[in-house]
C-alpha cells in the first residue's frame, strides 16, 4: 500500500493549519467514535506538534465542537436554497443538495451526526443549530413566511426521514432522481397537513 | 432534599439484581453520556462492589450493551401491535404506544438513542436490531406481507419522522391524539407512493 508522504513540518498559514487539522478529524471520525479520537493522532497526521495543536483549539473539546461545526457547514453549503423558481423548485434544489451530500459521504455523514448525538452539550448544540437553520432554510424556500410551532414540527420531523431516507437507501434501490421527488412532495404534504391541525 | 435509603447489601436474587443494575444505568445515562458513566458508581449506587458487577456483566461493554437493550426491549413491549382491526387500527396502536412511551420518558429515551448513536460497533448493532424488529412489525401491522426494500425504506424513514415528532413536539405544540394520526395518515400514503416508484 503506498501512501502519500505526510506533509510534515510544512509552513501552513494559521488558516490553512486549523482547516488541515479539521479535514483530519473528520477522516479519523469515519473510523472511532469522537470520544476514542486522540488529539496525538490527529497532530502525528498534520506532522506537527502536540503543543503546536493546542495552539490552534485550546482543549480537546475545543476541538471536536470545530470539527462538529465545520461538518454541519459542509451539508448547509450543499444544501442550498437556488432562490428561485416555485416554492417546489426551490425545496427541490435543497432536497437534491442534501440527499447528494449525504449519499456521497455516507460514512462520514453517519460518523459526524454520531458525534454529535454521543457528545456533550457543546457539541449537542452545534448540531442542534445546524438543524435549526436547515429547518429556517426550508421554510423559507417553502414560502412560509411566518412558521408556526406545528410548521417547524412538521419539517423537523421531515427532515429526519430525509436523513435517515438518504443514509439507508442506495441506487438499486430507489434512483436519487425518485427519492428527491418523493420528499419534496411528501413535505408539501406534511405541511398542509400540520397547518389543517385545529388549534 | 430527602432520598430513598440505598438499598445496600439488599439480598437480590441474580435476576433481580441485574434488573436492578439496568435500571440504574437507565437513569445515570439521562445525566450524562454512557462513555462518561462510571461503573463505581453504578456499583455505589446499587450498594454492591464493583467486583460482585463485574459478576453479572463481565466487562463495562457487556453492560452497556444491556442497558441499551433493555431500553430498546421496554420500547417494542410499549409500542406493541394489537393484533386485531383493520391495518390503519393496528399501525395506530404501534403508533400510540410508541408516541406515548417517548413522550413520558423523554430524557430516557433520548439518552439511549444517544448512547447508541455514540457508542461502539456492539451497541450500535443492538439499536439496528430495534430499529428492524420495529420496522418488522410495522409492515406486519400494516399487512405487507412480502416486502420490497422500498417498502421497508418508506417505514424506516416514517420511523424516524415520528421519533423526531414524538422527541420535539409537546402537548401545547399538538395534542397527541392528532400527533398519532398525522403519522397514521403520512404512513399509509409514504407506503403507496414508495411502491409506485418505477424500477
Amino acid at each position: 500500500m503506498t501512501t502519500k508522504p505526510a506533509p510534515a513540518r510544512a509552513r501552513l498559514k494559521p488558516e490553512e493549519r486549523r482547516a488541515q487539522l479539521i479535514s483530519i478529524g473528520l477522516r479519523l471520525l469515519t473510523t472511532r467514535p469522537i470520544h476514542e479520537m486522540s488529539i496525538d493522532e490527529v497532530a502525528a497526521e498534520a506532522g506537527i506538534s502536540r503543543g503546536l495543536l493546542f495552539h490552534y483549539f485550546p482543549t480537546k473539546r475545543d476541538y471536536y465542537v470545530a470539527v462538529v461545526q465545520a461538518g454541519g457547514r459542509r451539508l448547509l453549503l450543499h444544501a442550498a436554497d437556488p432562490e428561485e423558481g416555485t416554492p417546489a423548485d426551490r425545496v427541490r434544489g435543497i432536497v437534491d443538495g442534501f440527499v447528494s451530500f449525504v449519499q456521497r459521504r455516507k460514512d462520514n455523514y453517519v460518523a459526524v451526526v454520531r458525534a454529535a448525538a454521543g457528545g456533550d452539550e457543546l457539541v449537542l448544540e452545534v448540531f442542534e443549530d445546524n438543524r435549526r437553520a436547515l429547518t429556517d432554510r426550508v421554510l423559507h424556500a417553502a414560502e412560509i413566511h411566518a412558521p408556526t410551532p406545528l410548521h417547524r414540527l412538521a419539517v423537523r420531523g421531515w427532515l429526519a426521514m430525509m436523513e435517515e431516507m438518504a443514509i439507508s437507501s442506495t441506487g438499486d434501490v430507489i434512483l436519487k432522481e425518485d427519492l428527491v421527488d418523493l420528499l419534496v412532495g411528501s413535505l408539501e404534504r406534511s405541511l398542509e397537513q400540520f397547518a389543517a391541525v385545529p388549534r
